[in-house]
């Protein structure tokens, strides 16, 4: 076996030194660093028997055919989002390389299935708001018509950044084709929460991703002027909107990994001496239970109106964007739950809050599972993100011994 | 008798007809169209025997010579917030000027004590955010060195700004000789609450402007991502935030007329998918009582640590601004129930929330009272500020008699 965790870990680092400053990692999807990255990625497959090409909506595939064209896919992603850290996304690339190292060693160039590392184009969305690009390109879900217009701060379009590395958007679709002889996809990706380290786990299986339901939810009532205005003659939208800020943890708290967050909070006129006339708020409601995220959209909008009927306000509601809960493949889970047990003694089944590529991969009908590897602190999205080094090499290892589980059940074997 | 309240109500529609736009009254101190309307002003005292000049300051003051030279003092400001109403502050000057046309008339030219009008400089501060800066120099408490580099929000420096219409900032202490004879000061405002409206009156009386104790409060969490964080790893600097925005309204409640208002929420970041890590508050505290201001000041303090220690998060307070209960004269209190009275047939007293020049004057130890006419709605600092118009007559007519009874008592004489 020639797998080497600490290879991960000591080309992660190159990858810092590459492509992070004093800020964190600036691997944003379409800017030149990122291109740097995936340069930095083409020079790691050279002398690897693969082929490696980039699909119409710019997400990096590298082969390694084997004995049968059914495919096993390993992936992650190499952008960040502006100031990031270095492991969220790229952990996943360099992890899924090592593993194909393994089996073009192995198997002397020839796995049994061929085995496929994808690097999926504009994980985060950084820079346009829209994420999974690239992934949601393969699984058939793309939006090309609502994305092409969408600019970044500096008034540059989503489709003519695209363009500039090479991928116009009329093309994404034909991105699906990527989608032949897949399967299963496996990836693995830090936490970005706090759930292992608390249980003193360093690795996870991850039951698939949460639903989500994002809304703006507006209060208006009545400006006021703070000196002249008896208590009980107000229409205090802040009142309202502080009820129901309360109010979400009771609704997420009735449900074992539900979670709700009130993110953003405007009031207008917004200043010292006026009663809030105005209020708006945002509202992020995810469960790995579309049955729970159901309820629980219903209650929040029940417990609003009822706010807003007792502090003499009204109430809207907008919905921002929703995504149904995507379950990971059942076998699969086991396969990963075995392997993590294999390497680490034990493991825990938890569901993600963030979405993944694995999602899109899920939603295409392609058998997916990811595994956690803990992160510090639950801190992700920043420059002091980070994960102990023997976790992460933990962490390739337990992948490995998915992968060759999952190679053996594609096949139609028995597990190792 | 020649006063003739319509002739005030003419007036008013003269001056929203020169200084308001389809937004509402333009009067900003220091700014073209406010001299305007001073212009105007001087024009109607055309042909009185009075004399007119502005002091070091920039407050105007017109002066009917009397036997005595003890002084009333009648008073309002023209100056207005932008897009503000017709009645806040003018309505105070006009109907000062009505009651002086009254007395030069009735006493040929010469009432038994010295009559004077004046129209402060920048009550509202709406354009450098500090209030009250004529009648402040008046009363010897303003504060020059902290005044005097206030920037608009063109970079115009309030200095700069008032030496342009004549008015050096380094003379304004001068403005302190006009409290020379000073024996009793009135001002008719309209009530910029719904108190009155509610009780169907159109008159009140005002005891007294609330201490305010002026607060910004910020709860320091750890920004988290909405997705990955359970609800019990949280410190959600909102949900502290929200704790005290309802708080607040049971520490006002336990005193008749005080209030407390948040009346600015912000949040950072401030995006649909972070648990908020840090937030950022306002608490406007008023009660006419110190007492009661002081117990108010010291629970929201309680309350918020409290709640900052719930949610895992720390709190600090920063003082903007506070100022102490300032109550009117005990005999003019008096003098004014009963011309209410005369003029309405009942009589309310209430402290009155916002601030006015009047709480200045009552600083320098000159006995002062103000009272109120019943606002629409309740609605202020804006263009749909509105009071009948027979309520606006029944206000200058209560004025005047409020006058007479104050010459009387200024000179040891019975009242009326």
């Amino acid at each position: 076996m020639s797998l080497d965790p600490k290879r991960t870990v000591a080309e992660l680092k190159e990858l810092r030194a590459l492509t992070a400053d004093e800020n964190g990692a600036q691997r944003v999807a379409w800017t030149d660093t990122w291109l740097d990255a995936r340069g930095w990625f083409q020079d790691k497959i050279k002398g690897l028997p693969v082929e490696h090409h980039y699909d119409a909506a710019g997400n990096s595939w590298t082969t390694l055919p084997g004995a049968s064209q059914k495919t096993l896919i390993l992936g992650g992603h190499l952008d960040s989002v502006p100031n990031g850290g270095w492991l969220d996304g790229s952990l996943g690339v360099t992890t899924s390389l090592e593993i194909l190292r393994r089996f073009a060693e192995e198997f002397a160039g020839r796995p049994p299935v061929t085995v496929r590392v994808v690097d999926w184009a504009d994980e985060e969305g950084a820079r346009f708001g829209r994420s999974l690009l690239g992934s949601s390109a393969f699984a058939g879900t793309s939006t090309i018509a609502a994305d092409r217009g969408r600019t970044d701060k500096n008034g540059i379009r989503l489709e003519d950044a695209v363009a500039r590395c090479g991928f116009p958007m009329d093309r994404f679709p034909e991105a699906a084709s990527e989608r032949k002889n897949a399967a299963a996809y496996l990836e693995l990706h830090i936490e970005q929460g706090p759930v292992l380290e608390r249980m003193q786990l360093p690795l996870g299986v991850v039951l698939g991703t949460k639903g989500v339901e994002r809304h703006a939810i507006t209060f208006f009532g009545q400006e006021a002027h703070s000196g002249s205005t008896p208590m009980n003659a107000r229409h205090d939208a802040l009142a309202a909107a502080a009820k129901l800020a309360l109010e979400i943890r009771a609704i997420a708290g009735k449900h074992q990994d539900a979670v709700c967050t009130m993110g953003s909070v405007k009031t207008f006129p917004g200043i010292v001496t006026a009663v809030v006339g105005r209020c708006e708020t945002t509202l992020d409601q995810r469960d790995l239970d579309p049955q729970v995220l159901a309820t629980m959209y219903r209650e929040a909008q029940e417990a609003s109106r009822r706010f807003a009927t007792e502090e003499k306000c009204t109430v809207e509601w907008s919905r921002i964007w929703n995504i149904e809960p995507i379950a990971f493949h059942p076998a699969l889970l086991g396969f990963c739950d075995e392997a993590v047990r294999e390497v680490a003694g034990a493991a825990h089944r938890l569901p993600s809050g963030p979405l993944h590529d694995a999602a899109e991969v899920a939603r295409a009908g392609i058998p997916a599972v990811m595994m956690f590897v803990q992160s510090l602190r639950g801190i992700s999205h920043n420059k002091i993100e980070d994960t102990k080094e023997e976790h992460l090499e933990m962490a390739v290892q337990a992948m490995d011994r998915l992968a060759s589980k999952s190679t053996n059940w594609i096949l139609g074997a028995p597990p190792a």
